[in-house]
């Protein structure tokens, strides 16, 4: 691509949020300029980068000239806005409203418990030993994909991807978890419709691209 | 309103997240059925629920003759969509982001960290005692509710409400956590941009009526 990036990506390697923002770029054909936040470094919780996301928390996008967006769902959806082609959502109601729930159920009620304020408080006012954050991982990781699983499978709706044949919205938020838990290193059985669509997933350039490991500031 | 109601609602009288359904609804001059799902007793993870969500989380908003759609926000986006008469998002793209963002910050990054099954895992295998939980809830709701404290004051944006001057679905999702704060007894300090919207939405009879102690089962 040779058109100068639109946006400005706040990023970091590891995260499965900026992790969503990076596949739904690339799948739309954008490109984004990204400057690193790293939250080992707590540079999240830096008076510059409060100014961008007073929840301290990445990824934020920039458009020149606007605010910045933060939240990789509303990110997301903000793209899909401005950028139709090819669709994150399907073109029903319902139909969106099943993805969205699919991408909610990882998005929203898994991967918030194993961010790294999370597991700051745990392992100090906590009192959790490493072995102690890595049950709370496994607990939560397992559940929201046992959960999905369940859903995914069997519905009719379901195809190659969480709904239908092309990959969207739910398949992003999927395929998010999923990389992050190969960075943990935490795997979940007994999920082979999932595993299924993630290994899709990663056959597609704007997937297997968004990897942690290709990503600036990844450990070698 | 004299017409049968167009919804099925599995509920519960206390969640954050059922409050945000039956908020909606009713700006939308809209009623549902109840079901109760008595999450004190467990009755979210009975074979018959997890056959509605696997997740075994309420809110789930039934249509005649379609799947039951689960997780508040996206129940919120497709009541919108069905029913877009007053609109809980913004006429522009960007209004939308920053309204989805607010909301996300809240529902997704706030209240899933203090769901009854994370108070489960903590109070058994995590070893939190009730002073443990309790601070665990105000570290939480504290970090959500000054971060978008943060967001919204000094930002033109906001009005009476999160977003312009009328209740959409970041006031939703914000009073969803000030009335889940009022059940549990919980305060934060320094949010007067917060509180006062949170007050203009109680003087709103979608919000009043939709408060936990006016629901069945709440405690007498």
């Amino acid at each position: 691509m040779s058109n100068p990036p639109a946006y400005e990506l706040f990023a970091f390697w590891r995260t499965s949020a900026t992790y969503r923002v990076r596949v739904a770029l690339a799948l739309k054909g954008l490109t984004a300029h990204e400057h690193i936040v790293n939250l080992d470094a707590g540079e999240q919780r830096s008076p510059e980068f409060l100014r961008i996301n007073p929840l301290a928390a990445i990824p934020a996008l920039v458009e020149p000239g606007h605010p910045p967006l933060t939240q990789s769902l509303a990110i997301l959806e903000f793209l899909d806005e401005q950028h139709p082609s090819p669709p994150l959502l399907p073109a029903d109601a319902h139909g969106r409203a099943r993805v969205r729930s699919i991408a909610l159920m990882l998005a929203a009620d898994t991967h918030p418990l194993i961010t790294p304020r999370v597991r700051k408080y745990l392992t100090t006012t906590g009192g959790f030993d490493d072995a102690g954050w890595r049950a709370w991982q496994q607990q939560w990781f397992g559940t929201g994909l046992q959960a999905v699983e369940q859903r995914l499978a069997g519905d009719p709706a379901t195809g190659l991807f969480c709904h239908g044949d092309q990959p969207g919205l739910a398949d992003i938020s999927l395929a998010s978890i999923a990389a992050v838990m190969q960075v943990f290193k935490i795997s979940v059985e007994g999920t082979p419709t999932v595993d299924a669509i993630v290994a899709r997933c990663n056959q597609i350039d704007a997937f297997a691209h968004a990897a942690p490991a290709l990503q600036v500031g990844a450990p070698g």
